[in-house]
């Protein structure tokens, strides 16, 4: 953040004790990101910015400050900064997140709109920019580098272009070209991503990197290529090569994917760390609103064996640097005034959160209430599938009766998302396959985002419902809706649900609701506050549970996968069976 | 430096394999900067950057690397990166400069060409810019912020505004704004510096700071401004304040300035040292010859404590980050390739030094000569003083006979170049001051630049000349003419001698000219190579030591400073004295 020459010659003034600062915070222990040291201070701020650390116990008056706060002893740290994440992941509007995170003393964010952005395209990234514009937290924007994730392969709202960086990259809080992660094309210096990150380079945006289980020859010809971070490692292995490769590596505790840990054994022998840092990718309400946020991650990093000092350092000025924000994530002279007060480093619970230079959250309250305001992408409906009737749910054999041979997309476990593709022989009667195993189920991909009438259908086996139907419009990348059903009937009832709430998640059994989750912002997102957000995802939950989903922790992720065309080995999107490797499509019935 | 796309995708190709590299390094132990670990790897290159390291024994076929150099289980390191000079102060041109640092592996120097700016102006940053353009080393050019360095009270060749900034932002090794040093000007926010700042921001120029002994609130203020650098830290107080209000330390081992254990000593303790880096700001032909460049300051680092593996990331990755240099400073994928092989990583000798891929120095040897060129500007003459006459020399006083009080520029000791102002009564002779204590000597200022036709006279005690003149045309900051003489006979010869060479250093005693060493260019710089260089200085030093100046180590730098109105309390230029703290003029007669 670059101050006007007039504000700049303030802060010079009031740092040099010539016009007073509006706040001293005094009587706190300081954390110095820079040296690692903890020690008594005064710090001064004035305007956004931080002007002054006193150590010498300077007697502060009037002429220096206009206000003092007593820290009480506390331990004054930088606010925390989240290296990567999709907001749209939290279900929430950027109003609504903002308000949830903030009690946690996570002041700033870097996220990367890719979701909305492959339902709304650049509107999606105006929207969230634009939302976030005067809320007390700072919420910087990639802009998303791979809408589609893989181009012809499926298709979303948008399709993003290295010309469609030029229409927002000059958002004021636009500082990167999100997770590029089309490492594939990346690697093999393909035309798409080169002129992305060309233009992105020429706009002075960090290259955000996205590179799971890359390694050796492939890795160091992503590097080459311009992304220089990375969040994906699971493994100790993974994030050892790519830290000594140069990449920052963006240790992730998501709602689901927990890899601080992992991360810390594989570099905690190393003499340095500072290329390491800390993020969130996807959290959910519920997680936010009972666990936290970045403090949450900076707990379990502390918790994986790193020094607490070491851990704020990661979720703070590492983090700035890697984004290339120079006046951010430490407390030092020209610094923006982002800090906590909290009782102690392991335990980072605020008690008082500061941004900018005002006091925001106080004992993991809100100061004051976010302005509601409404978008017209609020109102907006998204969920275009009046063209699909209930008879086009039947999978249609090209026999009309007897048995054929399909392929079928066959999930190698109840938790993890990789799949393979088997070969199964099925019945068909009066034209229609007839499924005789309760592990397969009929699955249908409908296109949503008016570009073209589109539906696939495919059969899906150890997927892990047992009966009814679930449906959703929350379907990485593209977002179209995915249905998993075993009947036509129950099918149909949650698609017209969908239909009905703009979008969201519905499970439907013997024909009755289950549970509707409605997100009619995009069909990824709900308008609704945390608190209330947390309720309905606790019944949506239960209901998917109902269904049959019990192994998995969350089991509203199950089907948000199922058309994800990254995942190997097979994956469905609107065009049908995707072999994800090799980026072809399978047909869904063999030697036909 | 930024790829054409083409060159990136051939570097992508041959980091994945799929075209070769043009060399590979093998048999060697990397050091890595960013962990810290010191492994056996096998280096790739492609064109003038790192594509790929290999730890797996990859075997080294003809379609993975067009060369092979076995590096005979030696240390692979960065090349060194000297974070703050002044070539100048070499007394060579950039190009004899370059062949002398690059066989001791200095790959990479900022230099700010303040000096030759306060000769020539921007033609002077331009010269430099453009004489080290086909150079194998990369000199990245600082441009001067503070020319002349007191406004008002020197009048040097140029007089820079934050519009000279425009004139030359766009050179393309053109990458900060040289070390603010009128930090008086910039705590108090004063329009000019701020302005000069403002637009070094607008054009993505770092800030180099310069603050000699400035401690709190000051400190605040000055880093508030923008400058984040520093390399004046003599005590280490003075490096832990810095380190800890976030700014970059830039440990200095110059000729004469040796800081970098007092540095190390403050700061030790801390956690982190990111921000710390090291530099030789000034560096004679004789010290590089004989100890080495930055490769003798990390061996500094090393005894004073230092591990040897931080001493060398100081002088590498940190100083890359410090000067925004992203591909720069260490042995990764899309790095450039400047790097060492060296046997030891405490004595730091060079037995290969590649430059962006290229051997450029072997064994302490230029693989192949710079090639010579002359430029305009070394054959211009800078020494504009015919205005000024014989009988100019002696000090009249306002009456014919009798005693008159003076004041006087005492130095406080014979090797620092701090004064004070002292009164003594001297005699009157016809009109002329006559001094009677050996101590005494009288001074000259001239100015030389064809700006004005201007010269002062005064008094100064304890200088250290026992007999004879010493003048220079190397005279702190705006490098007018200076004399020291106890008789107008020798001052004047030694004048002519400057006048003759087109500037340099000439002691004249009893009449007899001892030496006369000509740096021809801008009245700073010899034409002549390192060695040559070398020989003649000796001389000129021991000419120096003739005249009396024996205490000390180095006796060319006790005139080049005492017209340097920035070193309290009193100094000299051609304007008259200067009281140093005030920004006044002291008469040289007391009360009259």
């Amino acid at each position: 953040m670059e101050l006007h020459i007039e504000d700049k010659k303030s802060l010079i003034l009031a740092a040099y004790g010539k016009i007073p600062c509006d706040l001293a915070v005094t009587n706190i222990q300081l954390l110095n990101v820079f040296s690692g040291e903890v020690y008594p201070a005064t710090v001064y701020i004035k305007g956004k910015f931080i002007a002054h650390v006193d150590i010498h116990n300077e007697p502060i008056t009037k002429d220096k400050a206009l206000k003092v706060l007593d820290g009480n002893q506390s331990f004054l740290i930088p606010g925390l900064i989240d290296a990567h994440e999709h907001i749209e992941s939290s279900m929430m509007t950027p109003r609504n997140f903002a308000a949830s995170v903030i009690v946690h003393g996570t002041t700033t964010v870097v996220t990367d709109p890719h979701e909305i952005a492959n339902v709304y395209g650049l509107d999606g990234v105006r929207y969230m920019h634009d939302a976030a514009s005067d809320v007390p937290m700072r919420q910087f924007i990639d802009i998303p580098s791979c809408v589609p994730a893989v181009p012809q392969m499926e298709c979303a709202g948008a399709d993003f272009t290295f010309e469609d960086i030029l229409e927002v990259v000059d958002l004021p809080r636009v500082i990167g070209l999100g997770e590029v992660m089309d490492f594939v094309s990346v690697a093999s210096a393909q035309d798409r991503m080169m002129n992305m990150i060309d233009t992105a380079k020429q706009h002075d945006l960090y290259i955000q990197g996205h590179a799971p289980f890359v390694s050796g020859r492939m890795l160091s010809a992503y590097i080459c290529a311009g992304p220089k971070t990375c969040h994906e490692s699971r493994s100790s292995e993974e994030a050892k090569e790519k830290l000594r490769n140069g990449m920052y590596v963006d240790a992730r505790e998501s709602s689901i994917s927990k890899n601080v840990k992992a991360v810390w054994d594989g570099v905690k022998h190393m003499k340095f760390h500072d290329q390491l840092t800390l993020c969130t990718d996807d959290k959910e309400a519920d997680d936010i609103l009972h666990k936290g946020h970045m403090n949450d991650v900076v707990r379990s990093a502390i918790q994986a064996g790193m020094d607490p000092i070491l851990a704020i350092r990661c979720a703070t000025l590492h983090t700035a640097r890697e984004i290339h924000a120079e006046n951010l994530g430490a407390i030092a002279p020209g610094y923006i005034a982002d800090f906590l007060l909290v009782d102690s480093l392991e335990n980072i619970k605020p008690s008082h959160v500061f941004f900018e230079g005002e006091l925001v959250a106080k004992d993991g309250k809100l100061c004051k209430e976010i302005e509601k305001k409404v978008y017209d992408l609020e109102q907006q409906n998204s969920v275009h599938i009046d063209y699909v009737k209930k008879e086009d749910l039947y999978v249609k054999a090209p026999i009309h009766e007897g048995k054929v041979m399909v392929n079928v997309m066959k999930y190698k476990t109840l938790t993890l998302s990789s799949t393979e593709c088997i070969q199964i022989e099925l019945q068909v009667k009066n034209g229609h396959i007839i499924l005789d195993d309760p592990d397969l189920k009929f699955v249908a991909v409908i296109h949503r985002h008016n570009k073209i009438q589109r539906m696939s259908l495919g059969i899906v086996k150890g997927f892990g419902t047992v009966k009814g139907a679930l449906a959703s419009t929350v379907s990485h990348d593209s977002h179209n809706v995915t249905v998993v059903y075993d009947n036509v009937e129950d099918a149909w009832i949650a698609l017209q649900e969908l239909v009905s709430c703009k979008g969201g998640m519905s499970a439907v059994l013997d024909q009755k609701v289950l549970h509707t989750l409605a997100l009619p912002l995009a069909g990824l997102m709900s308008l609704k506050s945390a608190e209330a957000l947390s309720e309905d995802a606790k019944k949506m939950k239960e209901a998917n549970r109902k269904l049959g989903l019990t192994q998995m922790e969350n089991p509203l992720l199950r089907i948000v996968t199922l058309a994800l065309p990254v995942v190997p080995e097979i994956k469905m999107s609107d065009t049908g069976y995707v072999d994800v490797f090799k980026r072809e499509h399978i047909p869904l019935f063999v030697n036909i």
